[in-house]
């Protein structure tokens, strides 16, 4: 039981937890959610005020092995990843996998500021005048280029996979970010669909796996939502 | 030649770039700041389109080393930081590490965009409303949010070094974000001075180091200026 692994996240979202969640569910490992059962956001709070040894976590997602804890979405990944057997052992390839983590980490910061760009204490409908305005930027400018980027790399490492040729934790998170895409954004990702032709693909053969498939018609996965990275406010979206 | 060490940034700014110029830099191991050379910026360009083989970087800075090319700044310090001696052997500490340089990246980011908090692609005049409307939150939450943070990290890790009692990176990393801090909003961050203690005595024993202090002397050190991440707008500061 030393080795149990601890995700602690918020427990009504999705958010970054998620990527970890899906690294642990195609693994096949057994996790433990904690915030999802009772008395885990009183734990999770304890560990952010310093309750284990060592460095405290800023922020959730953040992983406990034994006294271990560590935070960071893609550190966890960077840490877990290789004992799930969701990277090659080539330490360059986990380095360019850890590289498109962090891309993805900037990407959805950058989605996210789409409803929150002036400060994430106030609501959305105390900042809606300037999130409209970013939103544009983002859909004209930012989406594509960032979506344009993963297609190609997704091209030049043969179509299929990002690293190596073989299944990886960046492949599920991609999915993730072509996932809450088409939830917040369904206008203008339809408008790129031909643009994104190997991501939709891929997104298509990560639901299709059996314990993704499974995982994502279980409790287990939340329903997207507006209190959550992604959101669908219709008038952020445009073709 | 073949470990050669080539770093990848833009020529006329400290940005994202400095972290690791800091890094070589007190280390005392050659690099070659290829943009500051004539060809230079094309140069880059041309690995940013996929000259090298294997996965290419979306924006610098980048470090090239053999054929191997590695991008986000959090990573590349991850990779050359055991290499440059500036962090413990012990995995666990070298990911520790390295959360704490994401979460700086994190902070950094939420810098820049008290500027830019519409859209990169335009002018910081074009968005200076928003600007002023976002920079009370960071100034009034965010930083010291952080800086709380990194403040009890340090005090935690007992109070001389962010990781194992010894000399790091991440030590490296926090000078900069705090003279960039210094630079960007001096009002505030005076405000702040007795919150932030021991993170201003880090920042000058940091300073004083030979290698750094040459370094700061030198003309490879670019002065702050308002097309870089830290930007002294006075309007946006405020005590």
């Amino acid at each position: 039981m030393g080795e149990t692994y601890e995700l602690y996240y918020w427990p009504g979202i999705q958010g970054r937890g998620e990527f970890i969640r899906l690294a642990f569910e195609d693994a096949g490992v057994p996790y433990v959610d904690v915030c999802r059962a009772r008395g885990g956001v009183a734990r999770m709070e304890k560990l952010r005020r310093g309750a284990a040894p060592g460095l405290a976590p800023l922020a959730p997602p953040f992983l406990k092995v034994g006294d271990f804890v560590l935070a960071q979405t893609a550190a966890v990944l960077h840490f877990l990843a290789p004992r799930l057997g969701l990277v090659p052992e080539d330490p360059r390839q986990q380095l360019h996998a850890h590289q498109l983590q962090l891309t993805i980490a900037d990407f959805i910061a950058e989605a996210h500021d789409t409803h929150h760009p002036i400060a994430v204490s106030l609501y959305y409908g105390d900042q809606k005048r300037e999130a409209k305005r970013r939103a544009v930027h983002f859909r004209d400018e930012r989406l594509p280029m960032f979506l344009g980027y993963f297609e190609r790399a997704l091209e030049r490492a043969g179509g299929e996979h990002f690293i190596g040729g073989a299944h990886t934790y960046v492949d599920l998170s991609m999915f993730q970010v072509m996932s809450g895409l088409a939830y917040a954004f369904p206008r203008r990702m339809k408008s790129l669909a031909r643009r994104t032709r190997r991501l939709r693909a891929l997104q298509g053969r990560v639901a299709a796996r059996p314990r993704i498939a499974a995982y994502l018609a279980s409790e287990r996965r939340l329903p997207p939502n507006e209190h959550d990275l992604f959101r669908h406010y219709p008038e952020l979206d445009a073709a």
